[in-house]
């Protein structure tokens, strides 16, 4: 059976030794965020993943969610009373508003929770995560009276919350989307329409769930330009706040999936569901997609935390394992063979994991730190620098930290064998689980269009250009520190190939649309390769200052740093081929052909 | 749902205009296999596939397979009828010796046809091949009595058959087994001990089943040296040919798996069951590897198998999809979306997936002509160069194919977008199915190191010498070919770089054999691209000698050919580069640090 220990010596080195969040103590949320205080919240936080979710993971996955004839869904065995502790503890407002009940901590301290939590259990993860995605939409779109209604039971946990967009003929293209809403004259609609994959949408853990919903008011333009966002509660909220009567929503059947069987994935039913418009009418899509950053970024930490508790897992089985000597003789002569964690390339799968996961965690979390600045520097130019850090980073850390968290627990399984692909060791759940990570809240390719078409000429190409300096910047101030060299070398050269990728498409993207899209994925891949090493540059600066501490820590962070440089960074070159290659042999056969 | 129809065109473009397959009739089994033969075997082989054993693929997935309290185990609805179509229809025994009751056609076909059957139904392809390992087993190292007592039987289908290799504590080093055997002075052993992860071990297919058991002769030398491999039937056999009393061996349980479930994954409990020896006593490893290279292509096979079946379902969704519009402009304006093939990023899995899949099916058919030809080939020089090349390629096959059918299979699923995760699409039971190949009959990293540190060193490097200079040879022949040169610049790149990565491991890999282990698995990367250069120059040059013949199959070879060296082969820069940074990083942190 698997384990989790959240890795709180990493995540604390990261906050402290590189982010150096302390620095942040004038700004709201962070001058409460105290070393010692934040420290208390990552360990009580690492109780709560390790005694209370995970051990429901597996059994969750076995038993997955039960819809009744009367649409209603029960969670499997346990999840109710480990929803009850996480909603006692208070974790869903830890960086909520205080005006409605939050704590008002850092976002980048709810992301370190976060992970813990998807890592222990991301079936389970994402009940309250959708609750909050919804509070987030209700919170930056609302009327007064709205957030007023809804957000201090979200934020206590009281009540859930999901996003409805995809139909059964549309997803990507949002466009398309038929479910229609009808003014009732009194300020709500009446809506109706089928919505497919709403993650948690009915479920036994909270008494009422607050669904937002996009749908096209009678009259409106076709296309995205119609499109309005809408809450509809589950039950309706009566004047005193109390639950009135049910709407017309129901669960229509939940699938059957691939894996997160303990998270309900329902089709959902509105037969003339009443609704309220949130934000501006036919403006549902930009109010979805102004809180899609922290939902993708959130996605992204999935991929991050699968990797890290399969690792774990993998690497327990590597140090007990005994089987065959080491190639250099036997290391343990005593036993009738030596633990496989001897064999170079079983050392390979772990260290891949390692270098990714240790770098990427570095990479999220600063990133998630501009999440917080993007609202709560002081001045214009850091809010500004945030918003385009943001917006830049998002498509990549979604894409790349949820492929390679597939990846990487598809390797921790291999480190087990046969055993591996056995159901009751575990870590082939990690895998089945991780796979929904690159297909939701925007598949993969598509966050790679995002990146090249949107994100990157965005204002005249201003986010990657100020990233740029950034580096420059790094790499000018540490210029002498001889030890920091092979990584301040790693850097320059991946930003030198990025350059060089970013040089085509402006070249070559604007005469040839197609060139832009086939070449996406390769550039997202080269981007993120660059922020890795930026990630590790940085960690290895802090390793570096803190070595002769004698805390070994220090000395296995350059180890893995070096490792990152030796046999991840790399792959860069092949990206930039892959990027420089263009779209005529991808494009050239005629569709039939196929 | 799934479907799945023989890639057809494809195999004969292979069979017939890249292979030739003509040239050889001069010998054994050749000779009977002209173009319409062969053609008419591989139309009835798609019947099958598509007919009969695609349509339970799906089915069997869910419904699994079931022990009885009594040990039995029933394979799901359809599997018993659709072995009898199998078995009536002579598949069992298409390139087995006639002197058995085999039809002796080449191995070479009988491999296109095994990737028809795994392709449809790799859990159900599983039972008779298996069974076919084991006969073949029987065939190379057993008596003329054991040969005219088991092989009839098992050549026609009647019987089944396994190998029993795993134990719970030894899976790769088998040195460590405890099963063991005691004489019992008539020529028969007691067998006693428990066997795991014995695929078809149980099964209600056939009415008996030859059990291939590796066991320790009581006081034999302890480690591989002490190994003897036994046959144990199921049920003894009279002298009549008729079956006798129940042996002492039996199921008891099965395993609940991530994939495969269609296929029974036995603990076989061995309880003084009869057995007799094959082979030479505490020789049983050796008799087991002889066999091996044939079990691993096999392998390889269901994971070329796996690529096509989830590439055609993938493409034939795109084309159906309506969602987005061309980057250059609407491509059906009638149509409220255009079908998702016209996005270059939905094409890139696809492509990927194309240049793989063709290229990964001219080099294993091009390896498993070896396959026929180390038996069948009149002179000494071709023999040792069929054995020398099926001993080098069987590692690099098993591996990199295993590994690419699982990273395609999720691609495919890819495409789907939400709907790929769901389990009534099928998509994602291809991933799931396609995971064990990279696990069973040896672990990819197992298939790594047994090419550098066997395969390459073996007689002096003969092997690879041969086939370098084989690659020379081809790209001085057509050195004139002007339309060919992209190819030939692609394969010599890659052998250019294969040649360093080698030579690196004659430098390093002696004086610490670290190194090798280290750098095994991105050799072997670097090898099976170069293979696939190879491929598809070979693959090319056909389709241009035909190009003029009008026929659109060929300028899309030449397309998906021409993706190869733009979109794939690039990667070979990465893998090299890995080679060369060695094991120091990956070595360095103490076992405890993991």
């Amino acid at each position: 059976m698997t384990a989790y220990a959240a890795p709180l010596k990493d995540m604390q080195f990261v906050l402290n030794d590189v982010l150096q969040i302390s620095k942040y103590s004038n700004l709201p949320g962070f001058s409460e965020a105290s070393e010692d205080l934040v420290e208390a919240i990552l360990e009580e936080g690492s109780k709560l993943a390790a005694n209370v979710l995970h051990p429901i993971n597996h059994s969750g996955d076995k038993e997955g969610c039960t819809r009744h004839e009367d649409g209603s869904v029960t969670t499997p065995k346990g999840f109710k009373e480990a929803y009850e502790i996480y909603k006692e503890g208070g974790w869903q407002g830890l960086s909520f508003d205080p005006e409605y009940g939050g704590q008002g901590l850092p976002y980048l301290i709810g992301v370190a929770v976060g992970e813990m939590v998807s890592a222990a259990n991301m079936a389970f993860a994402m009940y309250p995560g959708l609750a909050r995605g919804a509070a987030e939409a209700i919170y930056a779109h609302g009327s007064d009276e709205q957030k007023q209604k809804y957000l201090p039971n979200m934020i206590s946990g009281e009540w859930g919350g999901t996003m409805n967009l995809t139909e059964p003929h549309c997803g990507t293209d949002l466009g398309l989307l038929k479910t229609k809403a009808v003014p009732q004259g009194d300020g709500s609609y009446k809506i109706s329409g089928q919505k497919i994959f709403i993650s948690a949408g009915e479920h036994d853990l909270t008494d009422n769930i607050i669904h937002l919903v996009l749908a096209r008011i009678e009259g409106a333009p076709e296309g995205v330009k119609g499109i309005s966002l809408f809450i509809v509660p589950k039950f309706r909220i009566n004047e005193d706040g109390s639950l009135g009567e049910r709407n017309g929503v129901s669960c229509g059947s939940i699938e059957e999936k691939m894996g997160i069987h303990a998270n309900s994935t329902c089709v959902m039913n509105y037969d003339e569901a009443t609704g309220w418009l949130l934000g501006e009418e036919n403006k549902g899509l930009r109010a979805m997609f102004t809180m899609m950053n922290e939902a993708r970024l959130g996605v992204g930490m999935q991929g991050l935390a699968i990797s890290e508790v399969s690792y774990q897992n993998g690497a327990a089985y590597a140090k007990d394992r005994l089987q065959g000597r080491a190639l250099t003789g036997p290391a343990d002569p005593e036993k009738p063979a030596d633990p496989i964690i001897v064999h170079p390339d079983v050392r390979r799968m772990l260290m891949d994991h390692r270098a990714f996961t240790e770098g990427a965690r570095a990479w999220m979390y600063w990133s998630a730190l501009y999440g917080d600045l993007v609202h709560k520097a002081e001045d214009d130019e850091t809010r500004q620098k945030a918003d385009d850090y943001m917006g830049l980073m998002t498509p990549i850390l979604k894409a790349y930290l949820t492929d390679k968290g597939y990846a990487h627990a598809t390797n921790a399984q291999q480190v087990l064998g046969g055993h591996g692909y056995i159901q009751e060791w575990g870590m082939e759940q990690f895998v089945r689980d991780a796979r929904i990570a690159m297909i939701y809240e925007g598949a993969n390719g598509i966050q790679a269009l995002d990146l090249v078409g949107r994100k990157l000429p965005k204002d005249g190409g201003r986010a990657i250009m100020t990233f740029f300096a950034e580096i420059d910047e790094f790499v000018k101030d540490n210029e002498g520190n001889e030890e920091l060299k092979p990584w301040l070398d790693g850097l320059s050269s991946a930003k030198a190939d990025l350059t060089e990728a970013t040089q085509w498409f402006m070249a070559n993207a604007m005469q040839n649309p197609n060139n832009a899209g086939a070449s996406s994925m390769d550039y997202l891949g080269l981007f993120a390769l660059t922020c890795l090493a930026y990630a590790w540059a940085q960690m290895a600066k802090a390793a570096l200052e803190k070595k002769e501490s004698g805390d070994a820590f220090y000395k296995n962070k350059l180890i893995t740093g070096k490792y990152f440089l030796d046999r991840i960074l790399p792959e860069k070159t092949a990206h930039l081929a892959k990027v420089k290659s263009g779209s005529e042999a991808m494009m050239a056969l005629d569709a039939e052909a196929f």
